[in-house]
């Protein structure tokens, strides 16, 4: 444990009631235990779960005060005495999962995210939206060098979990995967990880200047959900041989795209859910799902090797992600824009102003 | 091909318009085609599916007239020129699957129950319930000598069915498979061939007989679903862990047992629709299925690698499938009592009376 | 049946005794039986496995007098009464897979190759060196209007032969596969293959020829096994983490490339093994083989299913085969080249000179 | 951590230079790390690696001194700080795999064997024949209460492994599996596990009391390699279509019967190497493999899921290992028996004399 150079106090954003907003002041640094890491986060990604931590939109008790945040990228500064495999001066990111048991049924099956015990960044434990945060060792993104801080920081959430759910789907190279909101910040990181998979990209959204960003990533064929006189029989036609995608991806589980989706693919093909909206229900035709061998499964985020295999695909320099930056001091004003929806792309924040 | 002692007529059950009744007539005994086999029906076993073809049930419709059946036992008796791996005298199944076109997308993967060519016996070609049944050779089950062609009967639709099921649920031995509606006929099937796979099972459905014959069966707990005062948490707690069973069956669908499979499945774990009642909707909360990570997948007939297998457990006296003969004359009977809901087990009829 | 427009005779290159020659000749035009099709081929490649027919220098006995060739890519000119799913006109290629019984236990596992009825086009049945070839419908590559019948030939073995064991060797898209004789025939649609299904390539080859072609098809590093001081060293540096490739092709199975095939692969990973040179051994310490849990795995030609496949990365562009054609009366010069190891990629014939 | 009742000495079996003897001596207890257990032994198995340890036999070196044994079932008596999930009073099992570090390439993928980082009991830390044993406590077994501690210690190696190479060998139930050396120690257990995994046991061992042990375990055929004038034919015989069975399960690995495997496996089969005599070799010829598709593969000790999925069918009263139990005091005499080749089944030695 290297401690020279931490400072005892550092600037954060807490949440300190339900509903916001988020104060920046200076809280107290802390000190990594045997298996932790102490991180010095140079950039946060903010994600839309960083808006329903702090409003409580979610079933699931958030801690408070709470430090938000879960793309936090940057510099391991100190490391409790079992940690071997990360140096100080090591990159690394704090991602959604902070920590897991390790030991149960899930996290023996490599299933972290799935852990009863599980600690969630900037929702149970405090997060990336401070200047030094802790997580478990074993947990941390190992960040290659070659990576730039800023620009990964989004990877490690959006990125892992659209890398996640193309795994999930089962789709191999040169087959179809249609995915519902490719025009969004997901879609567009989902359909670069899908070339980068040799998968071929069916991209549904509305709107040209989405369709034009689309097929500049590399879609296939992208077909437009409010101008389209029929859907179903577009999505089919968008494949070779007029059967259907091989795989959907939902980025936005709402009703309508999830009845249609269950149509339009391919008969023992597979449906991933990833879009939580609130109450929302799936719902499929039992007859058509049986006779057509239909598979839907939902994916969360992704485990440990997960998260290695889609920053490499990063490192690689395949998935490019549109951000803006502004200071760690202007969080509540993304929040603002965010609740507003008017945020294209995401935003990163700088935590050094 | 081998016509010698063929008749030119036979006796057989024909809906002449839906809605039936069937008709026991003497009807002509078709050729078989160069890659077709025609079989001496000895039994056939009665499904539900039979009486929906004659009722017109289901949006695909039916040839007219119509000989119903598809789980008949017999022998061949003639085949085409390009029949090589069958001889005269073998026994032979006629089931659900009468034939695929073997070139298709969904052929080539050996998922021929998805062939969008695909002839159903009884249903859009005649099946079983006559003497001669004409089935591609292909494929027809090959049944081994050894096995009773009344007692196997059955198997030939329910028996595959069940063990697709399981086979497609992915779980391994050692771990828990959940079936509801296990007092049932498929569902007691399904409790063997469990067995025989090295599955735990949990048993769900009502009343203190099915308990007994479930229990005597081998499965590990009884459910009842009449009784329980919180059934996920009792089906939870069957399991070793608590985590809930890895898989489930759900034998009949209908809505409120699908929500509950969904909540007393373990995180990861696969629920299998197979019972398909008119207009039914597969419904569970989009949050859950992502963070649990739950699939839900439908499961239709078995291939003929399937089918092939289910028939060497029963070939191997793993599994006793409780049914009454009656003659084919009588098949109107037996639809009766069908609608009446007053069939407990399988009916088979005899062909040769 | 549409024979109109089919001579009666045709040329062809006949082997009429095992060490060749190959004598070109005219000999009759064959009708297809029922579930057959009559291909007019325009162009076929030449493969190694045609020069082995013909010297028999292999266990399995030829036909003879035998027309060689598994590479023709034509039209159908004509078709047996049970063939529904391929028009006259239709582009369709003969494959080393002529036929097979289509309802053995390898074949309903989608494994045709392994059927032990299987027909061996221009080894066990008569191929593609010759205007009109006889094939079972079910089994002939159907090949996309798009792709040019001259370009395309080569790929109807070797293509779908790389293709195959990339897919066997289940690396996943961002992983590491070695190919060693990246540098051959085989080794640049490997490589093209490979980059194709987003994997990440070393070549193993000699010389700076071959190091220049193989890093221009995409690969992300080349080792020269000639030059190399630690062969097995350089290859596992050569992965990002240094554990060494998770997949090898083996295109050339000799024993020491194979032994050090055990060496650098990563534990878990999987030898693949293609080549089949005379009398070869596979040889590998069982301590090293058990102790890192590696598969080593052979595989043979592809199914039906792998060839559309091969095919349709073909059609898309991203497959380049360098190829010098010659008409079908030159073939025995291309045979004597074949011998003397003089030639570089594919050669093709042209049927109709 | 509660120490209160842990001795400051105990008595342990030494190694004190390669080759032996072990020396039965007062030694001081060790304390737990934040992240360890300390086990109070009560039985540990004998195992043949023991004695390969004290010899020096392996490549890789032991640690001196030594205290070996790494079947140890006990009581966890004292735990780390960061221990969640053990309480003091659980049952529990010290492995070969005393610990990993969990967040490797390997280990994030649940291959925790192949951790570099890897300690082994008995090996590269002090093991079981010891009565008071510290392991990280991610990797200790977690024992069912209902399972005897002194029956249940041979499991700990030899039931993990063979199940470990069932699991590996992909055979699904219903499946033939052939296990050669079918009539040992390894061989009972792995019998047992293939029954209870719904395999059909095809065992192949020497001499009619063999015979008679294998049968009564429930495998469906004994084929005796000294007295069968045709090994390869007798085995394929055994199963009922002839093919020969779907995996083979090498419990000795000798260059003769891993050639025999080859030959009368299934195509597409998976022969599994699990024994490792000293610098034996795989081998195998490259034109079979290939052309029937045949996967090798090694398998080494189960991970912790393996663990305890082998556990919980002994719990389930499946799995039975005959053993016989003497004082620790009294190891130097096993290693002396098992050195003459003179033991039949497991010998487990009791802490407490």
């Amino acid at each position: 444990m290297a401690n020279s150079g931490i400072p005892s106090e550092q600037w954060a954003q807490v949440v300190e009631k339900l509903g916001g907003p988020v104060s920046y002041k200076k809280i107290a640094v802390q000190k990594p235990g045997p298996d932790e890491v102490l991180i010095n986060i140079k950039y946060s990604g903010v994600c839309h779960t960083d808006l329903h931590a702090m409003m409580g939109d979610w079933p699931l008790p958030t801690k408070l005060p709470l430090v938000g945040g879960h793309e936090g990228a940057g510099v391991v500064v100190a490391k409790g005495e079992l940690v071997k495999d990360l140096e100080i001066g090591d990159h690394a990111g704090v991602k959604w999962l902070n920590g897991s048991c390790l030991a149960c049924f899930f996290c023996m099956q490599a299933d972290e995210p799935l852990c009863p015990q599980a600690l969630l960044s900037g929702y149970t434990v405090d997060g990336s939206f401070q200047q030094y945060a802790i997580a478990k060792a074993a947990h941390v993104a190992r960040i290659p060098k070659e990576c730039n801080l800023e620009a990964v920081a989004p990877v490690l959430c959006a990125g892992i979990t659209v890398y996640k759910g193309l795994k999930e789907s089962g789709a191999r190279p040169g087959q179809y995967v249609a995915i519902v909101g490719a025009g969004g910040g997901l879609g567009s990181m989902a359909i670069q990880y899908a070339r980068a998979m040799g998968l071929l990209v069916i991209a549904i959204d509305q709107g040209e200047e989405k369709e034009h960003s689309c097929k500049t990533l590399g879609a296939a064929a992208y077909v437009d959900f409010m101008k389209s006189p029929d859907l179903v029989q577009e999505v089919k036609d968008a494949t070779s041989d007029g059967l259907g995608p091989h795989a959907v991806l939902l980025l936005a589980v709402q009703e309508k795209p999830f009845q249609q989706a269950t149509e339009y693919i391919r008969s023992r093909g597979t449906v991933i859910c990833i879009g939580m909206p609130a109450k929302a229900y799936i719902k499929a035709p039992v007859f058509d799902t049986v006779t057509r061998m239909v598979t839907i499964k939902g994916s969360y985020v992704g485990n440990r090797q997960d998260t290695q295999e889609a920053l490499d695909f990063f490192r690689r320099g395949l998935i490019k992600v549109p951000y803006k930056t502004v200071g760690l001091s202007q969080l509540q004003d993304v929040f603002q824009l965010m609740h507003d929806g008017r945020i294209v792309g995401r935003y990163v924040v700088d935590t050094s102003r």
